[in-house]
């Protein structure tokens, strides 16, 4: 259904009428400012400040080595996975929050191999899209590189050729399942279905999929995911990534990168290497808890939260923007390059439009903050925890006075400098 | 020179003489604490403290996306590590700040098979101690099973036997300066000249050094490097660890982990992975902003800091600490371990005591906190730029105190559960 003649009241109107409205109390709101970069950094919450300050202060500060188990710092990444894990539909023991998503990619992809390989499955096939976030691709070339092409090999597709290509000489089904760009969602279910059919095991990346809407990696029969914690899931820039493998491939799978916080017996200080069970076989070194607390703390902000709300929010959020971009007029120079079909987006509207940068620019001055991505799009992220009906409004109202004043032609954006 | 009748007048004379004592003020220093536990997490600096306090509230919370340029996030890594390079004898441009030793440790071995690849060697052999730490065996474990035997094979030896297997079938030497259980120290000046010799590698693991001495890679032509830098560095619980590449080897290394941070262009979003130049190839995904601000925050408390009062108060702290051990006849029970020779010591003593678990517990109830190493050893960091003489001879009184009320023999200390 179409917004129409929504008017600053109107909006208002809707904010009163949201049942996630009082979760925006949770969140840092800076002042002066619409945020509509949640899907590259999410807002800081209360409740993370807050546990950065005591981890930092009297935990580390006060309580320093004893913590690892007087804070029980030691269970963290299971305790944080298993929390995301409950935003993404797995049940407890397959997630765990470490490192960054391009180094558990990496393990996820030599897990899936192994496991092919204890299937007596000899293929060495990687199939990805042509426009899934670089570092994911890269990730595949490292590997590649680092085995040989005979084991190895990464090939890309269009993602509408994606189907086509699922036949039975393929190893891995590597997506991302909202386009970083686009915003396409694919469909995991349908393609993870499809993979197994040829006993092709999937990799999802859920950077964008992660608190931004329901995920249901096990009810799907996804067989590993990565995702960031920094994006929808409020955990600060660069915070700790998670790794998800089903529980059925725990007893086969191995991955390459073995620090001793993976180790069965981490305290043994034995020299070889027996992975611990489940999951935690996926932790490497040491991981970075003053980074970490602030992930546990902003998952609070999802206490009580439905996801089918968070993504209900999140459609009309996105919808009343391009229905008021629609009214001001400006729909013919902003080129929306998301699916028609709200079914197919995620939680972001990108638009093609010839001076992306310069728009982005002149906004941020003006307290509207979205991004840029080359060669020529604007992005913009609804995150439904703290946005508002009324900031879309209003945000609509910049925009049009940006692009009538010609803000956006000014000689000082002609210098590309982007930010992530 | 030995210690010999320091009363607690003498040791409070001592403090007043002591170059570094100043610098405890850049500390927080927990009351009624003995902390001898820096070499397994160091204590928590004011400026560490306020850094991460800055860059949650106003950086990440007011700031939020645009931090990246405007508060230089994304120049963090290269910046610390940099930081770290002036006390590790590293020129500009050959080290950075990101993951963990482990998954350093993977990149550098890669990068120096890779360069001796380059360099037409057809060897695979890489040789370590028996008693390394077993994260950075796990390491290469898990690249031999990765890659094959003929690739990549493991070779271990005893410290004493090092110089007499670096033979030219050798591809990587890869050694940890100071042993993490007995603080054995190796001549990694010698052992780099020997091994380049026979056109072998070398990676040093700095995990026990970087900030507890003098550390002169470039001098001592050390090809790869890595440390964490939450010992001796102060940069608070599983902080992102460093890894060096000497610059000879910038241009032919490659290291797996390709993620867009080590691209050469990250913002170009470009599908094929071309690595940046110089040590920021090392990167791989986006690094956890707030533990990094932290180390930068406490790498200022070596701010006209010499390594060299630095390495000389190390060792007095721990003759003293024998020392008064020794005058209160405890050497015979608790049997230290570490070398004889100062030269070839690290920054702690290690001592064999039947009831090593029971003393450290009961220490630590009295506040002097050291640590437990299996299967039967009691460690006791030294931290310079922290660490009083007046808090030494405290704790040798305490420790003589608990061995003769036997507290250490309490049933409560029966049940083994170690602390990292």
């Amino acid at each position: 259904m179409r917004y129409s003649m929504i008017n600053e009241a109107a909006a208002r109107k809707l904010d009163s009428e949201d049942v996630l409205a009082h979760v925006r109390e949770r969140f840092v709101i800076p002042d002066g400012t619409i945020y509509l970069d949640g899907n590259s950094l999410g807002l800081l919450t209360h409740a993370a400040q807050e546990r950065v300050q005591q981890t930092v202060t009297q935990e580390w500060g006060q309580d320093l080595i004893t913590s690892w188990n007087a804070h029980q710092w030691i269970d963290l990444p299971l305790r944080v996975g298993d929390r995301i894990g409950q935003l993404i539909g797995a049940a407890t023991g397959q997630v765990v929050c470490c490192d960054s998503i391009s180094v558990n990619l990496t393990k996820a992809l030599v897990a899936a191999l192994s496991v092919q390989t204890a299937r007596g499955q000899r293929r060495h096939k990687v199939i990805s899209t042509v426009d899934n976030f670089p570092t994911d691709l890269y990730m595949v070339q490292g590997l590649q590189d680092l085995l040989g092409k005979g084991n190895c090999e990464l090939q890309l597709v269009e993602e509408k050729e994606l189907n086509s290509t699922l036949t039975d000489d393929v190893s891995i089904l590597m997506v991302t399942e909202v386009n970083f760009r686009t915003g396409r969602r694919l469909p995991i279910a349908e393609l993870t279905r499809l993979a197994h059919e040829n006993n092709i095991l999937v990799i999802v990346d859920l950077a964008h999929s992660a608190g931004a809407m329901p995920v249901c990696l096990d009810e799907w029969q996804v067989d590993f995911a990565v995702g960031c914690t920094y994006k929808y899931l409020n955990g600060g820039p660069g915070a700790p990534a998670f790794v998800y493998a089903a529980e059925r491939h725990h007893a086969t799978m191995q991955q390459p990168l073995r620090g001793w916080m993976g180790h069965a017996k981490p305290f043994e200080f034995s020299n070889d290497y027996q992975p611990a069970a489940g999951i935690r076989q996926f932790l490497a070194g040491t991981p970075p808890v003053t980074a970490m607390v602030a992930v546990e703390g902003a998952l609070t902000a999802f206490d009580h939260v439905d996801l089918k709300d968070v993504r209900d929010k999140s459609l009309r959020l996105a919808r009343l923007f391009h229905d008021l971009l629609h009214d001001a007029g400006l729909t013919q120079m902003l080129q929306c390059i998301a699916p028609e079909q709200e079914a197919q987006r995620g939680s972001q509207l990108a638009y093609a439009f010839e001076h992306a940068y310069g728009l982005c620019q002149a906004l941020i001055e003006r307290g509207v903050i979205a991004d840029f991505r080359a060669p020529n799009y604007i992005r913009f992220g609804f995150t439904p925890l703290y946005t508002s009906y009324h900031e879309i409004w209003l945000a609509v109202q910049i925009i049009r006075d940006v692009i009538a004043t010609e803000d956006h032609l000014d000689p000082r954006w002609q210098q590309r400098n982007a930010v992530t």
